[in-house]
């Protein structure tokens, strides 16, 4: 059983009240407490030794990439972060100054975006760090945007570029909130999430259980020069479509760019009417940040990439952290 | 070095702003979003296999006391909490069955307190299961009571009894949310805390860094059942005052109601003309639970445990998660 069907497993029957305004399967949990100008966001996420990052990339890398996780779900509801706990799990011959440099970087990047470090907790976890990031965060009223509203016909978007993020971006990326925030201020933003899991897999968490389907266009993925780097000498075997070389776990970039995940870039989709202006306002607001018109929303279930050759059903999947 | 000192480097320059009222170094953040009735407390707290639990426990006790937990820290603020994410780490072998199991046992909690289960995450954590449970909670303007308040006089109370836990209420305590909002809205409460590391270890967070100290009635120290009956056939030699038996790591009653830790009971103090009609109302208001005035704070360092052979300097500290 994978996370995702564990989770989806666990939904329907815990317990709710009438103040969650979305809860469980979207990036955050909107929840309205009667604040007069928003709703709140709340939102917690975890990265584990070996399997988020090794002590190799640096404690300061690793605290950046436990808040910026999270910031980055914030994001994708269009919300501002305000606050942070932090709980983390050392085993018991941890090192303080590594642990000590760890807060450093998170801090850093919470002062950034004005994110109160307000507390948190550690523990005991024997054989590997384990850091698991509380955030809180504020969207105003009917400014938030869930997973679940892409419409037939939506073009979808992708920011940034995508694929390759293991070789350094998944430490480093910077979280998109502002691009969300002003994305939903200024254009009828219909779904958004960010890609964690890859443009293939957070796309299908995108259309969800509905009758919704979307065909990308090949051309127009964002493909990162990381992903590029990676799968140079990756060839095709021209007879049945399969791969030819697995050196090093390379593959093509365009594979790289739908699979790889923890690229933290915005997916969404808004009415195709509106898919010139926004691309048009955005290099005016955003000049240093790629945005990419990568597709459109099926009426029809599947997900299909279109390339010179036509049209063909696209099976791979995101990471599945227990495949 | 202790998570206590790790944490104390680690506070003075996490970033805050204007919104947090109280942060880091209490059992909850409290947080002023602007709403009308009240302020936002905000709490995280773990759980660890092999740490905190055992599988044999059973899963839906594990379930209860992850959450049950930080429950417990929202009572000791005088508050009443809303809303919980749960971001678990599992084994890749782990069993479906029983990781719902523990959902159930927490929800079961969240649906008797009307906390939401807003969402949460899983993840990899390839040799135990850790819960990270993030409660969020509500307490009104003025009504919240800090671990710093205390003043030199006031009477030191604790609910329930102490000591022996681990056979069994530590996996089936209920959170004395009740207790704690009744206390903050008809008295005057100066400081409260829950005790999980033990009443000796609990006592100097309250006595902070502040030049107080505390005095303890050995014969009020309400000691619990299951404390007594694991210290049976326990003597302490008469020759040093050293134990005389440390079988099954048993300890003499009183000392294991001083520091064995994992109570959730309420710790408080309040000015010690109040202390009779505490009393009084308490047993009017919560029949079925005790409430014991054990000792008083004292305007000099130190705590010290008085029995009929005179003062002694209580040295036992308690619990300290990497001693």
């Amino acid at each position: 059983m994978t996370e995702f069907e564990l989770i989806s497993r666990l939904i329907p029957w815990l317990h709710t009240n009438p103040t969650v305004v979305a809860g469980a399967g979207d990036d955050c949990a909107i929840l309205d407490l009667g604040m007069l100008d928003g709703l709140l966001l709340l939102k917690t996420d975890a990265i584990v030794e070996g399997v988020h990052f090794t002590r190799e990339a640096g404690p300061d890398k690793i605290g950046h990439k436990a808040l910026a996780r999270c910031l980055s779900d914030v994001a994708a509801m269009a919300g501002t972060p305000s606050h942070a706990l932090v709980t983390i799990g050392l085993p018991k011959d941890f090192d303080p100054a590594f642990v000590e440099a760890i807060y450093v970087g998170l801090n850093r990047l919470a002062k950034r975006y004005d994110v109160a470090v307000a507390g948190g907790e550690t523990t005991l976890n024997p054989e590997r760090i384990f850091i698991s990031v509380s955030v809180l965060g504020k969207v105003a009223r009917g400014k938030y945007v869930l997973r679940s509203g892409a419409k037939p016909c939506d073009a979808i978007f992708v920011t940034g570029e995508l694929g390759g993020s293991l070789s350094g971006k998944h430490l480093e990326f910077e979280p998109r909130v502002a691009e969300g925030r002003w994305l939903a201020e200024h254009f009828a933003i219909h779904s958004m999430i960010d890609v964690s899991d890859g443009l293939a897999g957070d796309l299908r968490h995108l259309l969800g259980t509905r009758e919704l389907g979307a065909e990308l266009l090949a051309s127009a993925i964002p493909i990162s020069r990381a992903a590029r780097n990676k799968s140079k000498g990756i060839r095709i075997d021209a007879g049945d479509g399969v791969l030819s070389a697995h050196a090093a776990g390379s593959k093509p970039a365009l594979l790289a760019a739908l699979t790889d995940g923890e690229d933290f870039e915005l997916l969404f989709t808004v009415a195709s009417q509106d898919a010139v202006t926004l691309l048009d306002a955005w290099r005016r607001h955003f000049p240093e940040l790629r945005l990419s018109c990568i597709g459109k929303i099926l009426s029809e279930p599947g997900v299909f990439l279109k390339d010179k050759e036509g049209v063909r059903s696209l099976v791979a999947h995101g990471y599945v952290h227990f495949a």
